[in-house]
C-alpha cells in the first residue's frame, strides 16, 4: 500500500509526549485559576449545527466556518465555544440559578487559507458569567486573567490590557452618524476592527461600500475612524452627553479594578472594539508590551446574544483565551517551561525467568501510588539504566538470576547512585 | 429570530458543570492510572485525512465514519484513536525511542443511524505499547485496565476479562479452510465478531456470501463458528500442531497474568476476535459478569498497521476503553459518585459600597490559593447563604456597612453555624 500522509491536514498538530506535558501544563493554569475563581466548567460537543453560528455580519469568523453537510445537515465545527455555551443556557434557562460563572477549555476550528504561520485549530480557555448586567461581572473576569498572567511570570509591563466599551461608541455614534440606522453598528463594528490590519483607508473604504452592510458618506466614515483615536476616558465622556451610561459604567469598573490591585494592568483604549458582532458592552484585549503579537485573549459583554438566538433576554459577559499566542509570548520571553517527564522507577528485569519478580514488584510500587515503569523487553543493563536516567526517574530496581535467587531487588537512587538490597516480598 | 436547535446534534452530548465533574472524575482515574504504568499522554487533530481510517475490511467503524469534504480534502472526524497514534509513530518512527508507552483520552465519533440509544461520540482511553513484540506487553496493559477496574470499585466478580488469539485461530484456518486464501483472514474476523449480536445463522450467510469476501463453503463456515466454541487453551491447543507459537504466547501471557495477581480477572475465551480489521494476536474484552452491557472494553496486538499504512514493521499492542458502558455499569451498581462542587469561600458584599473591600478579600484569600465565589450583584443575605450552602462552600464572609465601618468581614462556618469577625487588612 502507498504511505499515507504522515501529517496531521494542514494547520492542525500532533500532541507528542513533550507537547502534550506543555499542553496539559498550560490547561492546569487554565484550570486552577477557574478553580479559585469558583468557575465552574463546562463542555458541548466539537460539532455542531452550523445555523448555531451563521449571522449575517461578515465576520471572519463565519467566513472561515469548518462546515459540511452529511445526511442532509449542515454541521460545522465550532469555530468558538460561546453560542454552544448560548445554547446551553437557553436549553434550560428556566432550570439554571443564576448567575452562573462558567468555564470551557475547548480546540474550535477554523478553515482559512494558511498565511504567516496561522493555525486552522486552536485550544481556548473561555470564562463566562451569565446573569449580572453589571461591571462587577467585567472586573472579576479581568482579575482572572490577570492572575493568570501573574502565574505566567507575565508583569504588567509584559502584558496590558486595553478596554472600551461598545455601547460608548454606540452613544457617539448614534448621536450622529448611525442616528437613523442603528442596524448598522454590529456589522460597522466588525469592520473598524480591522483598522490595525488593514489600515484607515481600506477601512474608511469598506465603511462606504455602496454594497456593504454600513454605507456611510465618506465624511462620517472618517469621523469614525477618529472616534477611535481618542486619547482617554475622560476625553470619550465628552462626546456623549452627560450621564451617559456608558461612561457610568466605565468608571466604574476602572474603579472595581483600582481594587482588586489593577491599576497598572489595564488602560482605557477607544480602538478596541472586537471583531464579533454580538459583543454589546465592555470590550477588553490583551496585548504584549512589544506589540509583536496578536492579541494574547479577548473579551466583552454580550447582553443581546441569547435574544438573536431566539431566546430569553439574559446578560452575560466573558472572554476567550488562546493557547498558541501565549505560548509564543512565554517563549519569546524565556518563560515557557521544560515539562520534564516524572516518573519515580524503573522495575528492569534481566530476563524472562525474572519477569514474574518483576512485576509483582512493580504492582507494589504502584499500589503505593508510584510512577513505575517496568522494563517490557530484553534489554542491556546499560541502556535500561540510559533510560531511566532519560526519563527522570529516582530509582532503578535491578533483578538479575543472583538477585531472585536471594528474594531481592538491586535498588539503585539514580541522582547520588547509591545501592542497596531491597526485600522483593516484604 | 427564529429560535435555534437547543440539543447538540443528535448523538452527541453537553456537559454541563454535573456532568462535566463526573466526566473528569472519570478522566482522572484514567489519567492516574496511566501515570501508575508510566505510560506518556498524546493527542492528535479529531480532524484527519479520511484515508488514514478507511479499509477494505467491511468494519462497521469504517463504514460509520464521519467524512466530508472541504476544499477538496477528503476529511474525516476520528472513529477511534490507534490510526492516529500509527501515523505519529510513523512520522517519528526513526526518532523515537522504542518501546513507547503512550496513552489519549480523546472524543471518537461515528455517524449510525440512532438505535437503542447509541451514540455519535464518545470518550476513549486509549493504552498502547510499541516496539515490543512480547506478551509482556499485553500483560501490562491488561494489568492497567484490571487497576483501573479495581480503583472503580468493580471486582474479578463484576468484569471479566475475556481473552483469545488471532494468531491462534488463524494457526487453526489456515491448516484447513483458509489453507490457500490467507487475505481472507481478515475481513473473516470482521464477520465473525459479529456472532454474538446477529447469531450462527447470519454469520454463516455473510461467510459464505459469494459477494462477500470470505466465500467458504457451508461446511467450512460452520467449521469456523464451531471453532469458536472451544472452551478452553488445552483444547484450543490441540487443534494445532505441537510447538504453536500462538499456544505457547497465550500460556506465557496467562503465566505473567497470574504474576499480577489477576488469575480471577481473566478467562480465555475462543469466541473473542474483536471487530477491528488490523489486529494480528491477543485480542481481549472485558464484560461485566451480568452480560447485560456491551463490551466494557477491548483491545489487542496489530504488529502489522504501521505496514499497512506504508511504514516500517513495528509490533504493537494496545487497548481503547470508552467512557459511555463503564458509567452504564458504574450506576447499575450504585458505583458512580456523585461528584459535589467543591469551593471553599464565598464573599458577599451586601451593596456596591462594601464591593471594594469585598474584591481586596477575595483577591487575597485567592492568592492562599482559595477557591473563592464573590458574589457578584445584589443579592439578598437569605438567597446568598443558600447559594453557598448549595454551592458545597465552607465559610461565607459578609461584609455589611457595619463591618465595612469596622474595617472587618463577618465569617460564618457554614458546617457549624460559627460566627466571628476577622478583620479585612490583616
Amino acid at each position: 500500500m502507498s504511505k499515507v500522509e504522515l501529517q496531521p491536514p494542514r494547520g492542525t498538530r500532533d500532541f507528542y509526549p513533550e507537547d502534550l506535558r506543555r499542553r496539559a501544563w498550560l490547561f492546569d493554569q487554565f484550570r486552577e485559576v477557574a478553580r479559585r475563581f469558583a468557575f465552574e466548567e463546562v463542555d458541548a460537543p466539537v460539532v455542531e449545527h452550523a445555523e448555531l453560528f451563521t449571522r449575517k455580519a461578515g465576520e471572519e469568523i463565519v467566513e472561515q466556518l469548518y462546515h459540511f453537510t452529511l445526511h442532509d445537515r449542515h454541521l460545522a465545527l465550532r469555530p468558538e465555544m460561546t453560542p454552544s455555551i448560548a445554547r446551553m443556557v437557553m436549553a434550560r434557562a428556566g432550570a439554571l440559578r443564576l448567575p452562573l460563572r462558567w468555564f470551557a477549555i475547548t480546540q474550535n476550528w477554523r478553515y482559512e487559507r494558511m498565511t504567516r504561520g496561522r493555525r486552522r485549530e486552536h485550544y481556548q480557555w473561555n470564562m463566562d458569567v451569565w446573569g449580572e448586567p453589571g461591571v462587577a461581572a467585567e472586573a472579576e473576569l479581568i482579575a482572572a486573567i490577570c492572575t493568570l498572567l501573574g502565574r505566567l511570570g507575565l508583569g504588567p509591563g509584559d502584558v496590558k490590557i486595553r478596554l472600551s466599551s461598545r455601547a460608548l461608541l454606540e452613544e457617539v455614534l448614534r448621536a450622529d452618524v448611525l442616528r437613523d440606522r442603528p442596524e448598522a453598528f454590529a456589522p460597522l463594528c466588525v469592520v473598524i476592527d480591522k483598522l490595525g490590519k488593514i489600515g484607515e483607508e481600506a477601512v474608511v473604504d469598506l465603511l462606504t461600500d455602496p454594497a456593504g452592510a454600513v454605507r456611510l458618506a465618506p465624511g462620517a466614515a472618517r469621523g469614525v475612524v477618529a472616534a477611535l483615536g481618542v486619547r482617554s476616558l475622560d476625553e470619550a465622556a465628552q462626546r456623549v452627553p452627560a450621564g451617559s451610561a456608558a461612561v457610568d459604567d466605565l468608571r466604574r469598573l476602572f474603579e472595581l479594578l483600582a481594587a482588586y490591585g489593577l491599576e497598572d494592568r489595564v488602560v482605557f483604549d477607544a480602538s478596541i472594539v472586537r471583531g464579533l458582532a454580538y459583543y454589546t458592552g465592555t470590550v477588553f484585549e490583551a496585548f504584549d508590551a512589544g506589540g509583536t503579537l496578536r492579541a494574547v485573549c479577548g473579551g466583552g459583554r454580550y447582553d443581546r446574544l441569547l435574544e438573536t438566538l431566539g431566546g430569553p433576554s439574559i446578560p452575560a459577559v466573558g472572554f476567550g483565551f488562546g493557547d498558541v499566542v501565549i505560548q509564543e509570548l512565554l517563549a519569546d520571553k524565556g518563560l515557557l517551561p521544560d515539562v520534564a517527564r516524572a516518573i519515580d522507577d524503573v522495575v528492569y528485569p534481566f530476563g524472562d525467568a525474572e519477569r514474574p519478580a518483576a512485576l509483582r514488584l512493580a504492582t507494589r510500587l504502584r499500589a503505593e501510588g508510584r510512577s513505575v515503569d517496568l522494563v517490557l523487553g530484553s534489554v542491556k543493563p546499560r541502556r535500561a539504566l540510559a533510560d531511566a536516567d532519560r526519563a527522570g526517574a529516582q530509582r532503578v530496581f535491578l533483578i538479575g538470576p543472583d538477585e531472585a535467587a536471594r528474594g531481592v531487588a538491586r535498588v539503585r537512587e539514580l541522582a547520588g547512585g547509591a545501592e542497596r538490597d531491597e526485600p522483593l516480598d516484604p
